[in-house]
This record gives structure tokens, sequence and C-alpha cells, in this order.
């Protein structure tokens, strides 16, 4: 039997769309002689789907899909993933389906049983887990067809209290197939193919496996379909972050092999060199799923800005991306010289925006109320938010999106001004750490100086007022993005922190510092996430509580 | 059996506050002979405390707060409620547990099996449901403990597989006992007494309900707990919006009774009754609970931003509330005259900024780029963005915080500019269509003339280019806010809404609107939440995605 997998980028809600993407795959997949062709989890609407999945008309319409799909499939049977009306009386609404189909007709059904809800999953939010399974007979195979965590209940850490491939390994199945929506991080190719391992030699089975790719807003998935044999060796590993359809052979004895070249990865790539992948795909994908083509950003001379504009220019094409310099009086010279620099080395459109004469407005017109009051954050977030809004005004006026350029260092512990570089259509990178930042700025220039040494070497400043530097008020980032971690992503409590030999005066302002930010973070633009654990939807804190540490 | 009733308000994550309330209330009921004193779901840390619950720091402080209380049960029984490890090897770590104790010791322990993860609800998120139910033997009765969802889950929308009443009743109780979290919302309290009444007739025992009061951020609970005898006539219901404790005699028979007077309502309060003390409780409870005195918000002399202003003044004194004047070239006199009438009556600090020569900085430093393009949208935003500036600055000159005063109808068509006037640190009328704002002006002049008549009868104005008015790209309100209603809180198709009676182009319109803006709620403050669907945490649309309608 030749199975054909088919890694494609959906669009959430765009049936046409998607519908056109998985019959083109059906019909080359038969002109390449496949008997079943494999897409990804609900890939009939996208995912995750989130509260559309609430409306009738919309499910109505991934029905719909299922019958285009299903009369395209003669002489071919394929695997496609839809959420489909739960018909027991009782549960959620909706089940997380698999359809299996074969001569035009949904043959066998396949629902998830075990359902995220967890980090930025929501999945028992609409669904009802499924409690029946089945194996699906196809020419001469027993297919035991899961849907993504219904395999990632792992012996070590049951969050689950049932296993359905437990059950459908009593029905002598040969060979398992699961449809994914894996979303990446950093590390999580490793985990991925851990678990999916564990899972082909615990059952003795080989195992095919296709995941999503594609950005849906700050969530990428990043493809990297599998192929294990059922001693657990991996035959197959399919390209990350691009689309791909690849064709392998299951013989009699469920031995799996390719049926071209394989597209297994030889090197392992950097964590940076994927968060770099990942970044790009996010971006492109946000603007060309929004109907948007040029990105404006505000371009300081720092590290930040200058990363996140070398990222839009290479995502979007620098003829696409705008950068302003927004000097203010305590902007340096070298300031407005890297970002200059920068501007060149990429060949972007730029802009040179005083805001000078604006700050001085809203401090002559807030005199009265001032009186003689010294200059503090107040006149400090004013130059911020000046900045932010000349560059929504270049939004309003010729059509361009705002990207943000914080850093998760900076979005962690609110070292940003709200309404001001907090703004943005979509957060570049803010899963990312300042000290992450260096290296990719650093990746960036592997080849040739793009982000000008400078903006990398000197201390990073928010230039906000004279001589300001980011370590007058904040501990080295080597040390910071340590204890943000420890508290953000290992849920890790001061006292825990401070074991790990940090100073406990340091823990505590940090830890202080990101609990009083929640308030901002709150109002912050959507974050591509490329860790285990970004800001947003994947991290839900109380604003109005009293913390801990 | 003397039953004590006592439906407080809670603090999340302040264990010594909420520990000293707890144990307080238990002394009081003692000294009142009190048998037993029952208290609201998760009470211990507050409700609902979110990724809180992700810190094993925080589930050690709760158990720890449980031993003090424990400590004091000398003489008297108590029910409260708080979140402890799940001991089980497999599923999620945490149940949602409510703890009997007597004798200052845990004698038994009911976890929750239905647990909401629906709107505003992620309890999925963290706990394992229960699978096993005991009755509780105490001073010859038998109760039947339950929590809040567990009686949820009704005949006619069976939203579970399991009901625990129907394996509790087994066990011959002869009573039951919920304990709740259960949020406002304008038509909530009905449905919860027509439920509730439906378990004391269907299972023939008296039932008594305590729920939390009081707000966190944008849920605000009220109160309203509830006694039932066993044929299902309401015995009592406690106040709404306010703490209490009241005290129920409990027979042989279980028969219950109410001690003292009973607190049952005479009369039902109006919906817009009811919002207006919610919104009341909202706002101060979000300034108690994070420690700040003072609010600041911009004054156009329209509606929506007096009946802000008056609720804030009612909530927090008028010596707390900083109203800003900030005319622009295109304010009308009327407008300052509302604005300043409104002022007089409430007695509030105020001042006028005029931001004529912070607009003018801002187009005369952009004139550069935008040449002599015409005045469009970015004009219209810069004031006011420049308006948001302002207000933000005295935030961080004074330490107020900024009440947005955007309503449902304009969030919901993004009827306003982000970063502009949809700043601020809490949304006070966000869920308040402007149908209902209307009728919320009129209730808060019930007795005297607070909110200036020309404020409420003038057609409704952004005032950003001249003349503009609401309806010259926007239907009548009343058109406008049921069509929102229905595709919003009803998940109606377009087709489904001009199928009721409305116009299809401006239905389209419409919910063309109401997609687009997707983005721009998603940065928004949170939103004070009245309605049963509020925009925020209990509807989670997808940004980048293809809208149906």
């Amino acid at each position: 039997m030749k199975i054909a997998l088919a890694q494609l980028n959906y669009h959430i809600g765009n049936f046409d769309s998607n519908t056109a993407k998985i019959i083109d795959a059906i019909q080359k997949a038969r002109s390449n002689g496949a008997d079943l062709v494999v897409f990804a989890e609900l890939c009939v609407c996208g995912y995750p789907s989130r509260d559309f999945l609430e409306f009738e008309e919309f499910i109505g319409l991934c029905e719909i899909s299922a019958q285009k799909i299903a009369a395209e499939c003669t002489d071919i049977a394929c695997i496609i993933g839809l959420p489909t009306p739960n018909h027991r009386a009782e549960g959620k609404a909706l089940n997380n389906s698999a359809y299996f189909i074969e001569n035009g007709k949904v043959k066998a059904i396949a629902n998830k049983a075990l359902l995220p809800n967890y980090d930025i999953f929501d999945e028992y939010r609409y669904f009802e887990p499924a409690t029946e399974f089945s194996c699906i007979d196809f020419k001469g195979h027993k297919i035991a067809l899961t849907i993504c965590e219904d395999l990632w209940n792992t012996i070590e850490n049951p969050l689950y209290i049932t296993r359905p491939m437990d059950i459908l390994i009593q029905q002598k199945p040969d060979v398992m197939i699961n449809i994914a929506a894996s979303p990446f991080a950093y590390n999580h190719d490793e985990e991925r193919i851990s678990i999916l391992r564990d899972n082909a030699s615990r059952y003795k089975l080989p195992l095919l496996y296709v995941n999503n790719i594609g950005a849906q807003t700050e969530l990428i998935f990043d493809g990297g379909s599998l192929v294990f044999d059922n001693t657990g060796k991996l035959i197959d590993e399919m390209p990350y972050f691009e689309e791909c359809v690849a064709y392998y052979d299951l013989d009699d004895k469920s031995t799996v092999s390719f049926q071209h070249r394989s597209t297994l990865r030889t090197e392992k790539q950097s964590d940076i060199a994927q968060i770099h992948r990942a970044i790009i795909l996010g971006i492109r994908d946000y603007f060309y799923k929004s109907g948007f083509k040029q990105a404006i950003l505000g371009l300081s001379g720092g590290i930040d800005s200058a990363v996140v504009c070398a990222l839009a220019a290479e995502a979007l094409g620098a003829e696409n991306v705008m950068a302003v310099l927004l000097p203010s009086r305590f902007s340096s010279d070298h300031s407005i010289k890297d970002a200059e620099d920068l501007v060149k080395n990429l060949g972007c459109m730029h802009e040179t925006i005083a805001i000078k004469n604006i700050t001085e407005a809203f401090e002559t017109t807030l005199k009265p109320q001032f009186e003689n009051l010294p200059f503090n954050i107040a006149e400090e977030n004013i130059q911020s938010r000046s900045r932010a809004v000349v560059l929504m005004a270049m939004c309003n006026k010729f059509g361009y999106i705002l990207l943000n350029t914080s850093n998760k260092s900076e979005a962690a512990v609110g070292y940003g001004t709200l309404y001001g570089d907090m703004c943005g259509g979509i957060s570049v990178i803010g899963d990312v750490y300042k000290t992450q930042v260096f290296e990719l700025a650093n990746y960036i220039n592997r080849e040739r100086e793009i982000i000008p040494i400078n903006s990398i070497v000197k201390p990073p400043s928010a230039e906000l007022r004279p001589n300001q530097k980011d370590t007058d008020s904040l501990p080295e980032y080597d040390i910071l993005d340590k204890i943000i971690a420890g508290y953000v992503e290992g849920r890790c409590s001061s006292a825990e922190i401070i074991k790990m030999g940090y100073d406990e005066k340091i823990v505590r302002k940090v830890i202080r510092l990101i609990n009083l930010a929640e308030h901002k973070r709150y109002q912050t633009p959507p974050i591509l996430r490329v860790s285990p654990k970004a800001f947003g939807m994947g991290r839900r804190m109380p604003i109005v509580g009293k913390y801990l540490s």
C-alpha cells in the first residue's frame, strides 16, 4: 500500500482555500499512485478555530467541505480532520474527528479521546472526548487511527486516565496513523520524536504522523511529520516550516519504507536557527492570511528593533518594510547612525521623524498640571507614546501594520511603555529572551553584517532620559533571563530560584516586576510563540490578585 | 442542626486576608450557636485563581490556610473550598475540593465532578473530575455535598455525561449543600434559582447554596445564596452584591427554616438596577484589591463618559475621581458645558486640558510624510491618541488608574481608537450596550439630575471631525445592538439574523465590522462582565482567520 502524507498550510475558516488545497493534493497523490493520502488534524477548518466552533454555520461548512473532498476520492482514500456534531444526547456539542473516506464516502470516523486543555490548548472547551475506538480495514491492512494528543499520554506523566492505543491494539492493527496539530517550540521537535518513537516501539507497529505547518496568529505549526518502523526506528522526518507531500510504502508485513528519497534531516538545526525560521513563517503568514503586505516599525538603533526589521525584511521583502527613526532629545548620535546603517544594509523604506516638537507640546500643555514636579516616568512615557502615535498615524494613512519590537525579557519585567513601545499588530520577538535576541542577531549576520555590530555590542538602553542604561534598573540579562525562565516557565517560587544560586534581593525584585506587569501584558499584541511557555493565551494569570513572591 | 451560610468577598491569592475572614465568620457563627458554617467554592484562595494554580507554592499555601482554619473548628464544623493535589497517578494535578472540617480535622473531602470549561470558565485546565461520591454524616444528618456546576447538568441540556447527585441520592442523604462561584450576568439570578429549585424538587431534599460575592478583575460574583425546602420552595435568598452570614435550622425531618428574619427579596430588581450595582462593586473591588484609590477619565460631554464618571464617583467617592475635559478644535460648545455640568453635579476633581497644540505638533511633524493627503482616520485617531497620552501622563505623574469608557456596541463594531479611547486599566461599561447606557443614565438620574439631560438626549458623536454623528457610519443603536446580540451572544449567522427581519446590507456591514475589530479587542483592558457573553476571556475568536459572514 502506498501512503501519501500531506503536510500543508491551512487558513482558519477559509474553507474554499483549504478545500482546494486538499483536493489538489488528493489529485496529485492519485496520479503518483498513492492508495491513501493523509492530512493533518482539523485541516478542513484550520487549527485552532477557537470560538468559531460555537457557530453552527461554521460546523455546517466543515461538513460541506468534507463532502466536496469525499467526491474527489475515487480510486484513492483519504483521511481528513474536522469538527463534527456529537450525536450523543450528553456532553459537549462537538467531536474532534478524523474521517476515513473511500469510494466517495465517509467509511469510518475516529474521534479524539485525549483533549489537551493546558497552555495554549482549549480543546475541552468545545469537544467531547471519544470513548469508543475501532480500527479501520483498508486494502488488507488494519489501521489504528488516532488524533494528536491521543498518543501523548506518557507512562511517566499520565495526564489522562485512558490511553486509546491500549484499546485499539486489542483489535490487532498492523499500522498506526496519527494526525496532529502540534505547535512549534524550540525544544518541541525532540520531545515529539521521542514520544512518537515510544508509541511505535511499545505497540510494535509502524507509525505515520502528519502535522500541520503554518502560522495562525501567535501559534506557529512547524510540520516535521514523522514515519517510524515497528521497532521505533525513525524512517523519515519531513521538512520543517514548509509544505510537503511525501510517499511511503507499507508492505504486507507492515514494513514501512519511503518511496522516493527520504527527507530525513542529516543535521539537527540549532534552537536559534529554528526560532529564526519559525518567526519568518509567523510574520509571513500573519500578513498573508490577514491580507496585508507592508509592515512599519520604529528603529531605535538598538538590537531589538534591528532584529525585528531584519526578520520582517526577510519575511515580507525589504521593499515592504518601512523603518522609521524617531529620535528624541535623548537619542544618541550612534543610535541614529546604527539605525541608518541597518536601513542601508537591508534596503528597506525609511523615514526620519523627530519627535521633539511633539513631546514639547505635551509638556507645555501639561505644565499647569505638572507645575514644577521633577522629570520622571511620566515624561519618559510621553516620548515612547508619542512615537507610537506617529507610527499608528502612518499605519492609518498608508495601510501598514505596526510590528511590536519588545523582547520576552522586557515583556516579563514590564520594561516597556503601555500604548508606547508595547503597541503593534503582532509581537515578533516577544517570546525571545534578550540573551536569545543577541544570538538571533549573530545568526542573522552569519553570512554578512546586516545588523550593525555596534547595535549588538553597545549596552542596551531605552534612551528615555540622559545616559540611561537597562542595567540601571535591571540585573544583567544573563541573570535576568534565568530568573524569568525559572518563574514563568518553571513555575518556581522565589525560594526555589534563590536556592538555585541567585541573589535573594534580585530574585524578589525581578518576580515582583513580573507580577506588577500582568496588567500591561494583558493589553499587548499577540506574541509569536517559539518557546514552551509564551506570554499570551498560554499563560493566564490574574490581574487583580495578591502575588506570592 | 443550625447551619450558617457565609457569603463573603475573597481576594485571589491573599491567604492572610481570606483566612482571617473565614476564621472570623467561624467564631461569630459559633457564638451564635451554629453547628456548621458553610463557605463558598475555592474560598481559601479566591476564584478564579487561574494559572496561580500551576504553582506548587500556591497549592501548598492553600493547605496551610486550611489547617489554620481547621484549628479553629472546635465545637463547630465548617465546609471550605480549596484546590488539592490529585493523589491518583493519572489525570490533572489538582482537584477542586470541599473540606468538611470537624473537631479540628478534615473529616471528609468532596471533589467537583462537573468542571465548567466554556465562556469564562477554564476549570478543566487545572482540575481532574471526581468519579467517587460519598455523603457526610453529621449530627444525625446525612449531607450530600457538591460543588457549583455539579448541580448544573440539566435534563434539557446535559453538557456532561454524569450527574453526581444521581449517585449521592442512592446513599439516602437528607440535605444537599452546594458551594459555588457563580458570576453575575443580568439574567443569571433567575436561571440559578430555577436550576437549583429543580434539584431540590427532583431529589426531594432541602438545598443550601452558598455563592461567592465580590469582583475579581472582570468577573463580578453577586452572592444571592439560596435555601430551598424539599419541595423546591424558595425559603431564603440572601442579599446580592454584599457580604452576609445567615442562619438556618434543619430539623430531624429535614425541614429547613431560617433562624432569624429572612433576607428573601420582596421585589425583583430590574436588569439595569442589577447592572448598576454590579458595576459599582466591580470598580470598587478593582481599586481596593489592587491597592489604588483614585481614578481618572476623559470627559467628552457625551453619555458614555458621563455614566462612567457617575459610576466611579459612587464607587470610589467623588473626591477620588479626576475628570479631564480634553477639548479639540472639533469639540462643540455644548459638549464642554455638558461635561462641566456633570462635574458640578458630582463634585469630583476636574481639569481642562486642550489638545490643540499637541495635535498640531503631530500634524506639523508628519507634514513631510502626509504631504497634501486629505484629512482622514489618521488625523481623527491622532486626536483620540493625544488624549490618551495626556491621561496616561496624568496617571504616571499622580498615580491614578485610567477608566476606559467604551460601551459594548462600540467595542463590538470597533468604533473606537486603539491606544486612544480604547485605553484604560479597566473597562467599566464595555459589556453594556449603548441602548443600555441610556437606561443606566436614566437610572443614575432616578432621584435627581446627575447626568445632564443634554448628554442623554443629544445625538451621539465622537467629535473627531466637523459635524460627525455616530449614525453617519453606524445604524441606529436600537437596531445595531440587536444585530450585535444576535451574532455575539446568539452565535447566529448573518442569514439567520436577516431572517429575523433586519436589512441584509446593514446586517452584513455590522458583522463585518465586528469581525474586523477582533485585533483591536485583543488589546483592550479587561471588561467588567455583566452579560452572559462579554468580550474578553469569555469570547475567544481567531484574529487572523477568514470570517464567514
